[in-house]
């Protein structure tokens, strides 16, 4: 364990892309790391690349012993994975000092480690380090190295706490930002899942059209990259969200119909105005 | 010269990104580049550069002198240059073999390059090779390699200029795919212009929300690059191509509807499948 390292041992749940960066880049600093993933196959994988001291079984037993505890599922998942958590947290002699998870939205898990009693042992955690890949294979050791991470105290956390919080991702390279849950929720919808579900409805508009992505020119190319991410994770995102996300693309919506009418009009002053704008705030 | 090279002498109309390629892609050969920009800045830039011969003027006399000439301004500029052209290369003792254009559509100029009298010297061509950055300063040499480039020979073109155009772009690297000029219209609808219409569209939505380029992740930073592109170059793409563009605008319009409409419902089933058929479409 490096000096300033603030945890000893962990667990790790879910070895995607961001729980299996977690795992990798705890391992390098000398954590001893317990893991579970529903399919055996990433599990083993993980074990088999040497970062993963201990498999965990789906019960979770065996956390209340690890310092730091991570949820890295589907946000969905996630609230299920807290419960069990909680009452291995929550038991007499655990030794674990901090859980967070890594999900998109994060004021349902907040409302719900609140309600289980982990309002002194949880911040809710959200690195801004997603990409299309998925699972363990696509993770690597210093994904977080620059990325902006949302950082979420539930109303009465313990300031202990908070600082372990702030502790174990800024080792990890990220850039903190800390704010408030609900706040945080309505931010991601403008600022990530907005980008994705126009990113998958543009992959679905071209295949409509008998069009494939390699058709693409560059620029349409990097419009599509994360049509490819995770249906499982971006559903649970969507629904768990749904209020603010459906008002970002209402706002897409009307200014796509914006470019319809002045399109339809051959309005080239109206339309150069729109593009101007658009690279104004490109600029800014 | 290079012996292979198939002109000694060209002149280039325009020297945004993609003129300013072709200009230093030509010089690079041996070809003697007489050059114009309406912008004497951009102009007397390409000549302190070293690979201009010969700065036009905006009368573009002594283009009749050149073995190739090459159009790269806004399409709906274009047409007013073509004319010019024409006058000169159409006269008596004109050297000229093959006049081309490099704009994003390509049914008008080949409607007015026939009319002109042009039909057996005029290859439209389209290098997808654009970029959200514009001028003569973010032009290079080998801009065209590896990149796709439509050629759109008109009814009843001259099989040597159609050889010439072929050679011209293949001896600059790009890939060549031979398409009727309409159908590269409507095809371009959907590959390049729909997803720069729709990145406009998620910036400006973005700047109604009160959210900048910063505060993106990498998937939506990727996703606003081209909403920087030219505003003068988009609007005259815009205008010349709008019902096509239209089209293509109200299947994305729809798309958007459509995750809409699970959003609300909070139908997680419906939301998986659209993830899902959009992976699908990634992965093809």
């Amino acid at each position: 364990m490096s000096e300033t390292f603030p945890f000893d041992s962990a667990a790790v749940i879910g070895l995607g892309l961001i729980g299996g960066a977690v795992v990798r880049d705890l391992a390098a600093r000398g954590v001893r790391v317990s893991a579970y993933d529903r399919d055996p196959v990433q599990l083993e994988a993980a074990r088999s690349d040497g970062v993963v001291s201990r498999a965990l079984d789906a019960s979770l037993r065996g956390l209340g012993e690890v310092q730091l505890v991570v949820i890295a599922v589907p946000v969905d998942a996630a609230l299920d994975v807290l419960r069990l958590v909680a009452a291995q947290v929550c038991a007499a002699g655990s030794r674990t000092l901090l859980v967070t998870d890594v999900g998109s939205t994060k004021g349902r898990i907040e409302s719900l480690a609140v309600e289980l009693g982990l309002a002194q042992r949880f911040i809710g955690s959200h690195p801004m380090a997603g990409d299309h890949r998925s699972g363990w294979s696509a993770s690597r050791a210093g994904l977080f190295a620059g990325a902006p991470l949302y950082l979420c105290a539930p109303p009465g956390a313990a300031a202990p706490t908070l600082g372990l919080a702030r502790r174990l991702w800024s080792e990890l390279g990220a850039s903190l930002v800390e704010i408030d849950a609900r706040e945080h929720d309505l931010r991601v919808a403008w600022t990530s899942h907005l980008p994705h579900m126009v990113a998958a409805t543009l992959g679905l508009a071209l295949a409509r059209g008998g069009f494939r992505r390699d058709d693409l020119g560059p620029g349409g190319r990097d419009m599509t990259r994360i049509a490819g991410s995770s249906p499982e994770m971006w559903t649970a995102i969507g629904i768990d969200n749904a209020a603010a996300i459906d008002e970002t693309l209402a706002a897409a919506e009307a200014e796509l119909a914006r470019f319809r009418d002045a399109l339809r009009r051959s309005d080239a002053g109206r339309l150069r105005e729109r593009f101007i704008a658009a690279r104004a705030w490109f600029d800014q």
